[in-house]
């Protein structure tokens, strides 16, 4: 992903509609959390059998919201000056340390979702 | 962002523990929710100063927590193939188009948050 | 429910906090988001099964999480004098004719989720 | 709030649209934490002052929010047999030995929010 190109276009389209100063801090957390619970409700009624095989209208809805997710998060990013790529990349091997593969004994660890 | 990269390292973490057969996706909306409450809750009670002068302590939380958003998208992206970078330039364009910058008129639109 | 009583006890506990000044509306709707993915967060990974089964623990931090909703949904009913059961029943009524049980024809409304 | 009459206003409109098969424990949560976004977007973008001074439509339409996820947190309570006045009641007490008013020393605690 181009996130220079990306961050240029999400920037662009703020700034001439002078929407920057609506986008502080709590107010983008607060969106993220609207956009976050549109795509929640494309699948609140799904069954799993429905999930499994939407609709392609239901897809691009899909798309859309998952694109609405991420630019308010790269909004927040942008604002704390955070690089989405090394956050990952360093939560992940946080995740890993967390839970890792085998216990003290080298004995495979099984894990299930508590 | 190298997505391959960062998509290789979410998938292989999930299936070395056995998590696949959990991140059906409602499971996976609800937890994008969850990790976006995360985040929101960094910011629930602090003032605008106290957002824009972030502790490094929140800061570091704040890089964390954007992480497992992210995760929990991409992971909604690589289940309904979903190339997340062709996503938002998609969805900037129809938002150009249902915010334009000039009237019909030509007159240049004088843009509210409602 | 004893409205009143309820309401008293969340007015006194903020008030002898001095947490009065930080339960402003952005804030409280901010809680409440927050609140409700703790909820969500007992059965995100569960399965039907054990959604069915909710063990006693389980049960018991469902409760406690139900009421952190609740108590920050009144506290925004007290912020701007909304009475929550004459809410309820006006939004019911307007279900009910949004979704009426027969058509025009007089014929029984077959509904699904969409 | 007449707890028995609300449920039951509940609990008919369900039955009668024979939805009571959408409403499973997960499917409930993710609904709740929908109608709460719902509420969370009628605040997002307004100022301090715009939320104090809310337009007479905006408060209508918070009103409806309110119930919608009132709506959905008591059937969760009736989906688990959990009565919210209790619930509210023993979760305040725990907050207030969590957050007491005095010290050991008999000194008052002077709180902040972090």
């Amino acid at each position: 992903m181009d996130m220079q190109k990306i961050q240029n276009i999400i920037k662009t389209f703020s700034r001439e509609r002078d929407w920057d100063r609506h986008h502080n801090p709590k107010n983008l957390a607060m969106a993220l959390s609207v956009e976050t619970a549109e795509l929640v409700e494309i699948f609140q009624w799904l069954t799993p059998e429905q999930c499994d095989n939407l609709t392609s209208e239901k897809h691009e809805h899909l798309k859309e919201e998952v694109a609405d997710v991420a630019v308010y998060l790269l909004r927040i990013c942008m604002a704390y000056d955070i690089d989405l790529e090394e956050a990952i990349i360093e939560k992940m091997k946080k995740n890993e340390k967390k839970y890792p593969l085998y216990d003290t004994n080298g004995e495979k660890i099984i894990y299930q979702k508590k």
